[in-house]
């Protein structure tokens, strides 16, 4: 097996990856096959197999290739901060492929072990970030949340990912306002 | 082709989409296939073409099979139903065969029309009478809204099909309470 610095390896190992991203945002999950993969990236079958034996190891691999920014470090007010790093979401969730991949990973988790922990570590990222930042803002004095830190969060990111995934909506300013008062009592 | 009132028919027809939801709920959506079908409800795959030419037609029928209830007509005081409807909510969430519907419908909407007729009514059954509840309340004086109905029903639904699908957490009765009380101020 070629080594994994050979330019040739690398150059056939981002050409699948771009053909696999592709194939998800166009035809979704389902086409992320080793043979339509192959024929896409212009590299033999058995070059992909040798990559990722498994079709879902590829999906999964092509999906981290998405970019997605998660909740940056916390500033104070953290109201104008939740603000800032909301819309940022709501912008991002505007995008299909970031639907393609959230969405990919709420389904396919349910079944695969390895998106399964894909999933857990999304979550966490984009939830613990907010928790802490809410945390502390209580204990400053900035809001009384109306409930736990980590279920807070929840507060404020599910009715934006709900609007995004389920409904297909826009995420206007007023829905992030009206998430980031969901939260708790800002004094 | 035989008529639609057969006893064969439609014993091959409850046999075909017992065996697609099985396949669903125990492997995910590509494993609905018309050969993997065909085998599990012992019918020949010719029968289950003749029924459901497209895979995505036999899945997508198949999740019609899962019993999810939506909410029921309302009653006054709103707070009071939002809690018992919620909690109802939650308790479906949990069920794998719900999760597996809901993220199914989210991701495969994205590129297959006749899904995504399918998630609209969804969103729609979802949220509109939640919606219309709220503004009810709001013109009796039961509640100030944070926002407008149709996305203050997002602030109550949207976290807890957020906990459910992509935290794989379970809804306490604090998460519904946080819930309710983030639509706006009860009075």
């Amino acid at each position: 097996m070629a080594s994994q610095t050979d330019p040739r390896y690398l150059r056939s190992r981002a050409a699948i990856l771009d053909a696999a991203r592709e194939l998800l945002l166009e035809h979704g999950p389902t086409a992320v096959t080793h043979a339509q993969v192959s024929e896409r990236a212009g590299v033999g079958r058995a070059t992909v197999y040798r990559h990722w034996p498994r079709s879902d190891q590829l999906l999964s691999e092509a999906m981290t290739t998405v970019p997605m920014s998660f909740f940056s470090t916390p500033t104070i007010p953290v109201r104008d901060w939740m603000r800032t790093e909301l819309t940022k979401m709501a912008r991002q969730l505007e995008h299909d492929a970031v639907r393609a991949v959230a969405t990919t990973l709420a389904n396919t988790a349910l079944w695969d072990t390895n998106m399964d922990a894909r999933r857990e570590r999304f979550a966490s990222a984009l939830a613990e970030r907010l928790a802490a930042a809410l945390d502390d803002a209580e204990k400053r004095g900035e809001i009384a949340l109306r409930t736990d830190p980590r279920s807070a969060a929840a507060l404020a990111i599910g009715p934006l990912h709900y609007r995004s995934t389920i409904e297909h909506g826009a995420i206007d300013a007023d829905l992030v306002e009206a998430a980031i008062n969901a939260v708790g009592t800002w004094r």
